[in-house]
């Protein structure tokens, strides 16, 4: 029995996605060692059973150590698992994917931590085409009926800079007054009291928040966008 | 290294599903041995590096040793993990959920598999009870806006049934021509040309089945239902 668990090899990987100028982007970090030594890699590595209370602890865990980063959303994605994604034995990686507005990656000044676009990705260590791929699915899936794209946002945004959150993870213009709707059905915003955007030509736009409350759980859209 | 990954315990568990009379089930086997002997738990198991392709081909195993069945529709619930589930150590359970018909459960005829309703359970081993209110939960939200629940229906069926299945999973009754139209909409079944139900003093509904290439793969429904 101990030997057959010796031979599963334990791993945690993080999908690290952004908006940057309406173009979703993955973290990626270069492999300091062999397996894929100098080819970039999501931010991931092994489990420590010492001292990971769970895998979703181990994955903010690598994120603090390799990126600095503290994503206000973090969520299981899937686990990928066989004998050849590893070189180094048969393995098992539980994913999590991570959104996080495009300042905080700025401001977290990582400068080894690269962002590609995730529909050009460069070669990647393992399976982690694969695993992007799967966790972009997921997110474009999940926008169409809830708050997620809302953990791409900031702080503080106004309606026409979340449409266009959605619009870019959706592929697709959305109606103006028909996401508003939508916006208060959800009842997950708030206007922030005497703050508004600085709009150049344009009028000044309520800034709007996450309510507090709902930050670390998911609001759905009954029957979507 | 070597150490660490000796530490973390690598099972499969699987939640099948059933719905009998309109009670969702779950099937449950007592345990042979310690930790939880003789107390009621999900199928499943260690990985066996060896000879598993991966943790979905060791869910398979899991089922077809336990409970010789072999479920129409098999997805990844979650990966649950920590120190404190399993007495054995650190583990990490790779949970999958499947949908049987019931009359798939009766004709397998593993006298020791028990069914319970998801809403009364019996003690469970390790974290099991957390395991299947995940999978309930999982399925429930996804009847809302998928064919999933055409997985618990059998073979063939008539509109009628399987708009009681769906009624059953999402609690609540639905209107008869919407959800006629949101059938035909999602475009996966097809009507079994000459075969109608048997109907009593009703008049003979005709039989539909699943269209053969999207059996093993959901439809999703535009807007819910």
């Amino acid at each position: 029995m101990q030997k057959m668990m010796q031979q599963v090899v334990c791993t945690v990987d993080v999908v690290l996605l952004t908006l940057q100028d309406s173009a979703l982007k993955v973290a990626l970090l270069k492999r300091g060692r062999a397996p894929f030594k100098d080819v970039q890699a999501l931010p991931g590595g092994y489990i420590h059973p010492d001292t990971d209370a769970d895998t979703r602890d181990a994955a903010l865990r690598m994120l603090a150590q390799k990126t600095a980063i503290q994503p206000p959303y973090l969520e299981q994605l899937a686990t990928f698992s066989g004998p050849a994604r590893d070189p180094r034995g048969w393995s098992i990686s539980v994913v999590y994917y991570a959104l996080v507005p495009f300042d905080v990656i700025g401001q977290a000044g990582q400068a080894d931590v690269t962002l590609a676009s995730v529909d050009k990705l460069p070669r990647l260590s393992f399976d982690h085409r694969a695993i992007v791929n799967t966790a972009v699915q997921r997110l474009r899936g999940k926008s169409q009926y809830s708050s997620l794209p809302c953990y791409l946002a900031g702080e503080a945004f106004t309606l026409p800079q979340l449409q266009r959150i959605y619009e870019a993870l959706m592929g697709e213009a959305l109606n103006k007054v028909s996401f508003r709707r939508k916006m208060v059905e959800m009842d997950m915003l708030e206007a922030i009291a005497g703050e508004f955007s600085a709009a150049g030509a344009h009028r000044p736009a309520q800034l709007y928040r996450l309510k507090p409350e709902l930050r670390d759980q998911l609001t759905l859209i009954a029957r979507g966008l």
